[in-house]
């Protein structure tokens, strides 16, 4: 059995295939494992997470992995009030958000994560971009760009201009609903990894044999027939019974497959592009902050930054404010040059947090959409009007070759435990 | 000086190139050149067109190639009066089609087709499927569907909620647009080539030295540095100065690149999905439509083909008609087993042109979704929300990689003309 991508969903598939008996063959194009998660260590000890980084409630196969591989959760900082700004001013939540969010929930309640073209408004939900839906809906400008910054860019790292009502409906019912996913505490970002995802995903790979872990070794070529699976790295060629795609659609479809995959699946991975988010942590020597009574929780409707959480490590000296930027606001900030964008990212968190974040220590950022073993992130989103005519080829296995990664959960799908899951998935079938 | 793909935008460009004294090797990954076109050859002589068929007015470069490698074009048949059937019944054109499209050809004057991101209201068109647009626009649902699939399905080969408006906007001006695009004589389905246009890829072919031109040799990876490319097909490496990738970018960016891509530009690629469109030629003793005084063209609003063509040769023995399905209806059909299929086909081609449909000596097919080194037609299409963010990467080279292929072309963009003046466009370019 060989597995493509030795991400969460990679690893996970092979430490099941192990369990079962199998001798899994992992086959990693990086020179390390851990896919959409890497830490970058700090000189004080502490990390960075560049990549993903929370997990919470109901993602129980995350929480058993890091407690089975030894590791610590903590819960990310809760200090004071968050701030919200709309239209540059501080200002309430906006009239009608609840509501609006509430709607979501309902409609969304119609969509069956394993099979949302089987809504009986599917159709119209999927030619509707979620950008127009908002324009409609939201009652007034702002409440629909601050809701459409929100849910596609901080759920999907899109803009709601680009993705279908359906996807976020998709995404909403896959992960328990707006407060579910919208959550710090009780919610999504809730806790936090001692040592971040990358650790676990590197004590996963530990725990398989060496040489059943292959790295820098991409994968070019798929042949299958009667006799098994043929894949091919380079000048490698690599034998099995069946072999597990643990990529996201977009890099599936890079791979040359022998048959040729169907036209349908190969029109999936056309309309699944990634998700696009710009993540930037900002070093500074204190939480400063928290002195103010505020949470360096800041959502706002305008600028390159959406929004910024408080990623300061407990016990250590130095706080660390995190800001995010989505979609058309992250690809903006891509088109500058380095030091203009930097420039521009320090003045947004101005603009959230106050003067005091003028002058960070460090500004680190990582391009997921420059990696090209990534290719954008937070993941695969289907394109307005293909969910109905494709989504039945997201997880269809293609003879001896099954499809797992984050995207093909039903259940958190975008997110680590979709991840796991869909590994875990992908292996039983693989198996049977 | 490499040229990646000879369809026509390749050996457009193949022979700009060596015009200009240069000395440009083609690889071509199939058996064939033509790309998108391909012949199938009849008994009798006749052949069909199984891909693009058809050249029109203002296609300049088209006609000028035909004329210059001795070839000749003939118009396509004109007997007899068009079938229009709405919910199945024999009806005239829908009320308000007109001036539907007349207000599309007034929004498409906003957009230019060198930047449609540019116009005063591309984010509202770009975030706006064509679909919800005719929803909102059309008046009555028949006229909506038909207006649809005419304009999606006919001209994109896609569903209208899969396209923008601004997608659909930008190929309307490409295309001199709607009476142009749309129209037999006079219009863009005028004049057919005499041994199709896959004979006219073959002259255009022998026209370069052999040497200059290998087939069956599948481009993997594209390195490029300060001395160079270097373009590896298989086991073969090849150096030049500058590489023009010929083909279309959701085929472009399945190749690896060394530095890889930009961010943005590998973005674009994985949101501009070919379009889907099935064509089905069937073969009768004569073309027993003219006997009732019909064209052979017909439109329908509903079932799996929106349209049928008389594609009978002149002078010839037996009559063709050849149907069209698209997006959704082409999907649909392409999840039929084979027998259930053709037997779809006959039907709903016996709903359009009558009962004497129903037994055709022939029913022929090519599957360009199946084909891996084309993966649909008629072309790349970019997605719902993404023409303002990466348009701009469309034809923007990087370093000495250049881009060409009929999606880049700002005049018929979609059709052989495009694909023509885009290579020869990458020439000039690439020699710069």
């Amino acid at each position: 059995m060989i597995v493509v991508g030795a991400g969460f969903s990679g690893l996970a598939c092979a430490l099941a295939l192990a369990e079962a008996g199998a001798e899994p063959l992992v086959l990693e194009a990086r020179d390390r494992v851990g896919g959409r998660t890497l830490s970058r260590p700090l000189p004080d000890g502490g990390w960075l997470d560049l990549g993903a980084q929370w997990i919470g409630p109901t993602q129980d196969r995350m929480y058993a992995l890091v407690s089975a591989y030894g590791l610590e959760t903590f819960p990310s900082p809760a200090h004071g009030a968050p701030t919200l700004l709309l239209d540059g001013r501080p200002a309430a939540e906006p009239a009608g958000l609840a509501a609006l969010l509430g709607t979501l929930d309902e409609l969304a309640a119609a969509v069956d994560p394993a099979a949302p073209w089987r809504a009986a408004a599917a159709a119209e939900w999927d030619r509707t971009t979620l950008g127009c839906w908002l324009a409609a809906t939201a009652g007034d400008p702002v409440t629909a760009r601050y809701a459409g910054r929100l849910l596609a860019g901080g759920l999907l790292a899109a803009s709601p201009d680009e993705v279908s009502l359906l996807q976020m409906l998709f995404y909403l019912r896959s992960g328990g609903g707006a407060g579910s996913l919208l959550g710090m505490a009780g919610g999504a970002q809730q806790d936090r990894i001692v040592g971040g995802p990358a650790a676990l995903a590197q004590r996963m790979a530990a725990a398989l044999p060496p040489e059943w872990l292959r790295l820098g070794a991409p994968v070019d070529g798929i042949a299958q027939d009667a006799a098994g699976v043929r894949v091919r790295a380079g000048d490698q060629v690599h034998r099995g019974d069946a072999v597990v795609v643990a990529l996201a659609p977009a890099l599936a479809g890079r791979i040359r497959y022998d048959p040729p995959l169907p036209a349908l699946r190969d029109g999936l991975t056309q309309r699944m592009p990634m998700g696009a988010a710009l993540k930037v942590h900002a070093r500074y020597p204190e939480p400063f902050w928290r002195a103010d009574g505020r949470s360096g929780v800041a959502t706002t409707d305008t600028g390159p930054l959406t929004e910024t959480v408080d990623n300061s490590l407990p016990g250590r000296p130095g706080g660390v404010l995190t800001g995010f930027s989505y979609g058309a606001q992250a690809r903006a900030l891509r088109r500058l040059p380095d030091a203009a964008r930097r420039a521009a990212l320090r003045d947004a968190l101005v603009a959230l947090v106050g003067p005091a974040a003028a002058e960070p220590e460090d500004l680190v950022e990582y391009d997921w959409s420059a990696d090209p073993w990534t290719r954008g992130c937070f993941c695969g989103l289907v394109t307005p009007g293909s969910w109905c005519d494709y989504g039945p080829e997201l997880r269809a296995p293609v003879g001896r070759v099954h499809w797992a990664g984050t995207e093909t959960a039903t259940r958190w799908s975008g997110y680590l435990e979709g991840a796991v899951t869909a590994g875990e998935r992908a292996a039983a079938e693989a198996l049977d």
